[in-house]
């Protein structure tokens, strides 16, 4: 399937904390967005680890999922940005 | 279709006038994120107002466009968000 992962977090730690999980299965393409192709599995053991970490009253996860990658598509204004080099 | 709009905008001001775009047609669901069925014509109309605000150089704007909003799932973690009553 494919998902794309967007995010507010109030806390830095927990933010780096959440973007190290999410970058082990998806792909940093925004500061606050991850996109990627996955399996169901993987997608719950990532859902998982981000249970262990956030704060439910403050922090905000959205995984928007589509079935068969097919169905959905990336239209680009301005710059397609890269993060994943990043160091957390 | 469905639509979710995630973004980096590096100046402020250019960020402001983003949102009040993005506000009139999808719902501000996450800092950086606005999310909502549209119709083509109407997003159509949201991104060339886009277009005459970003800088193509620094800015970001990603659309990811489902056809059918049956085909897309949105599952949260931790709070549900709405910035919809902000002013800009």
């Amino acid at each position: 399937m494919y998902v794309i992962v967007t995010y507010d977090i109030t806390d830095d730690k927990r933010l780096n904390k959440v973007r190290k999980v999410l970058k082990k299965y998806l792909y940093w393409c925004q500061l606050s967005t991850f996109e990627g192709e996955i399996s169901e599995g993987k997608l719950e053991k990532c859902k998982s680890e981000i249970f262990d970490i956030i704060n439910f009253e403050e922090d905000s996860i959205y995984f928007f999922e589509v079935k068969n990658p097919k169905n959905i598509v990336k239209k680009v204004i301005g710059i397609e940005k890269n993060y994943m080099d990043n160091i957390l």
